[in-house]
């Protein structure tokens, strides 16, 4: 068994983390790191629970660590799964990499760093490799790997087999949940009987991180991929499952019969190496005529799958909607198959 | 004072007439006809109130009508807003018209007709032209003219003063409140957590009505605007106001302050002309980040305002978020607004 | 295998009784009837489904039966579980008894007649012995089974281990799921952002059926309790569970601590006799200041459990809040359970 | 005019002031006062306004103030109205009266103090003379006058006109609306498809509050209410309005068309002397079966009124549903007409 810290693991991401690694086949959580007013209580009182399931037996003893590279060291964990604060998250990852551990992070801080890799398991394992450059430049016997923002992470996904049409201009609105502004988040009084036309930084992040997770690797750095993706960003008052409208243009024009059978029959690394977190089926078409939708959808695949609908075309462009878990594929879950992969490989 | 009937006024739609017809200083209800569940039922009891606010004093008394023209023009009404399913309106609509009244109708039924207007009053007032050529085909006394869908009609109005800029390619996404359903409408346990990527013939009527309303008036005829509309719709959970995400890449690339500039000066008809129930100003432009918001910014204008924000550029496209209120705006409002510029044009 | 059919199988409370037949040990579903709008439909397109999980694939093709004691027969259902509306249920459920079959039924319509046990399987589970007489005084080679309504019947299974206290009063509070009103049921429009303080008849079964199921089998009869039950009924914007507020008067004053365990380790016939369906714990104590809560209990002991929580004194009174999930424990859960107990007692 | 400030004007109930201090016709707001985060800001800005009305012209160009008595009376406020929190209320609002200024507090901080009034207008208006008192005890110029805890405000003014009856008994389950908590208050993710049995502190306040309000002053001091209060809060997602059920039990067995009439006639102090924020009727009673409903009756009386519904007898109690505005009667809209009392008598 790999023992294994969580950073943050009070909030709502860092309580996926420890919910999915409950009886984790490779891991083991042998520390639950969080902010120095959590520390040294039991994560029990402190974690604050607020998932709908019941907090893992195995945790709500525990200590709460703090983060410092020293702390995390020595619990003996050899990777952490960071979903710290971004600030947070740029001053300790670092001290942790160059303590040897391998940080795999939903934090934003180092996502877009050239030697970083931003990985989906089943979109670009290969940018795996960006890590021989990362310990070299950085001089680190640990590293950092980033995992992607949660609305960016099922849309990646469902294009990865589409890449091969030639996707020229993305046109994408998303209609979030709440959970994906963690806990306490997004206050009742703003989102009840309410929808919000902006989260902050969220056009952005997909913007660029869709071309980089699509790019390509050579010669050790990765080349975006060369598309165009305008992103409105949406808040709706759903708990879970980031649902989006998409609009692409492709050079090959596909018929929707080639689209829809490429999505299927998708399978990736993780499917390949039959990693523990892996979704059988990483893409699932529905045909009815009103999916997905974030309550039926959102746990498709155990949360990892990710669920497309409303394929159709108009003019010279395919539609769909495509909807995932956002604290599971695009948040907790991603990391740990992310992990998986890297375990796999032999990074830790 | 112009007498006038409500056509499904136990309906949500017809229920904002009821309430917007109240006090009218030019229409006098006279005639609440609705299915024959509720003829002769007192309207208090019958109506189902379910708008926030107390039912009119007005209306609660008033014995519930059919719907036949002989039982409308028995109560003396020139004109009838109507409210009807669709297909109880391709049947009722055409009778009443034949027997000399007016009908400003909200229903799906003749929107498409060639000789029937489709008519937001600040964007195509001369469509009302066509009433003559509909009244020589059809050999009637009275006649037809229709409102728009409620998710193309706040879409249309914010395109009317950007039409100088040549939009070419419209993509929009709709968040659309469950109001818009009507009542008992959306169930509960369908929407609540939850948003559906489906309203069934939404997004057809968005790119055709759209086309029509914002098309020239040519010998007698509408030539629909040259333009393509791409438009996928989703119902969410909110009571009122249809959120909308839109892309536009126009011909003539206008800055960003020139669009600002056309949608916060634009006034229409029925401003010049003062008519009673339009907005002083019909499309108002926000600055703030986060705004259009359903549930602050449904009522501005008392409801016949649409409300832009998020103006901003991507590559060759505009964006931006639009809102109104569905039920006023989209539905009741336009009705009367529409039918005070055909009183004021002596069609009544 | 033990045959059964499900009447009213295509609505909510239907949809779960499917739901819950999925591989059951005991029964097999042979039959699935519904109203004759959907007769002789596939049940896939027919039901309409409407739960979070996927419809089961047993169900999917079979073929919608009528409602008739001959169709039902003709299937081979020794045991028929109604998920019916009221006014049907007094029609078919007779004809059904007359023709050999057993009915469990969720309606209202037999609840209260003298011969027909009004049945929760660890509170009542003699009360089966009214089927003795029933067959007596009707002729009858089936029955006819009662389940409670759903707010009453945790209320019910709370109270049990209590009666040894001596409850002479019992206030009651509910705040009820919309689930409770089926599908389509409750209108988003008239719930959200929303609380309605008044459901049909509600108020009056839960102070009936309380005083049936805690009364007494004594010479073939039941003798009901003698306590005051006061309700007032309330909807509340929840999917599922229903949370209901509790003041009791007891006679002996009992301890918290005495009332706690007395709850804890209650134990009943179903858990005494291992049957299938029968959940672990009957009812379990929660300590938090802030439990039970619907998100977050519903689903305790697979939706079979009643969460009690805020236990606490005042005055003369006990207090406690209750929750249990009421398309499960509350319908189609103890209508299973309470079949199994029909089963292993030889009445089917 | 009065000059007044508004103490912790940028939270929820602070924001409530501002709304309903715009054009009042004897107050001048002259002073917005919060905590240093905001010190020195625009209100417009730093205000966070969260209410769906537009934020008062006034206010948006004022600069925030500090709450120290000297930043207050320098701004020439007689008058503080205070929305700040408990602790910080505890220590402010003594030097605010000690350097003259009368204070309207909403905090829980003094209100059980003996020598302060605990304050709504129609329900205990002759407490106000407890300030005597207080001057003399504490050697104030200023004083505190404090208003009452939102779901107890309500349930007091329906009590009002019955304590003639001889209430013995009140049983009360709350239902209470978000906004109650203020802003950012309750995470969509903590009450969306939820309730939560818990408000911490809330039961106790009902109990306690009640008491004093309705005790008669006697020799200076108020003789506490002698009736047994019996709270159970629960926390539903709603935006606006406490729902509440009350069962009573009155020593003289009054009828309910006795409890009706004196609902309904009770008009108070702020009716006869014709204060501007007065509502007509204090309390509104409804015959229809299911109301009052929080989204159409909270906004009764400009929000100042409270709905009783659903009057019914069973067994020894009396029993109805009462609702009213938390933000408007349970605390700003109390606190100005709390203030118009005193101006009228002479305080301020």
């Amino acid at each position: 068994m790999t023992k294994v810290a969580v950073l943050g693991a009070t909030g709502m991401v860092g309580q996926r983390f420890v919910q999915l690694l409950e009886n984790h086949p490779w891991f083991e959580t042998v520390c639950l790191a969080a902010s120095d007013a959590s520390k040294g209580k039991q994560y029990g009182p402190a974690g604050n629970w607020v998932l709908d399931t019941e907090m893992p037996e195995f945790a709500g003893g525990m200590a709460v660590s703090g983060c410092t590279a020293k702390e995390v060291a020595d619990s003996g964990a050899e990777l952490a799964f960071s979903a710290l604060p971004s600030d947070v998250a740029l001053r300790v990852e670092k001290e942790l990499a160059a303590a040897g551990i391998g940080v795999v992070s939903k934090a934003a801080a180092h996502r877009m760093d050239a030697d970083v890799p931003l990985l989906i398991p089943e979109v670009n394992p290969e940018h795996i490799g960006l890590i021989e450059a990362q310990r070299q430049n950085r001089n680190w016997a640990g590293f950092i790997s980033s995992d992607p923002n949660c609305s960016t992470c099922q849309l990646a996904l469902a294009l990865k087999p589409l890449q091969q049409f030639g996707p020229q201009q993305i046109i994408v609105t998303t209609m979030q949940a709440v959970s994906g502004a963690g806990f306490p988040g997004v206050p009742s009084l703003a989102i009840q009987n309410n929808a919000i036309p902006f989260i902050n930084g969220e056009e952005e992040k997909m913007e660029m991180e869709l071309a980089k997770m699509l790019g390509t690797l050579e010669n050790g750095a990765v080349r975006h991929a060369n598309m165009e993706v305008i992103a409105s960003c949406n808040r709706v008052n759903t708990q879970e499952g980031h649902l989006e409208s998409v609009a692409i243009e492709f050079a090959d024009r596909p018929s929707l019969a080639d689209i829809a059978q490429a999505l299927e029959q998708f399978r990736g690394a993780p499917q390949q190496l039959g990693l523990p977190t892996a979704p059988t089926q990483p893409i699932v078409v529905r045909a009815e005529p009103d999916r997905p939708q974030p309550r039926k959808d959102w746990s498709a695949g155990n949360g990892m799958s990710v669920t497309v609908g409303r394929l159709r075309q108009k003019g010279s462009y395919t539609l769909f909607s495509c909807l995932a878990s956002n604290t599971i594929r695009g948040a907790a879950g991603n990391g740990i198959l992310h992990a998986e992969l890297l375990h796999k490989r032999g990074y830790i």
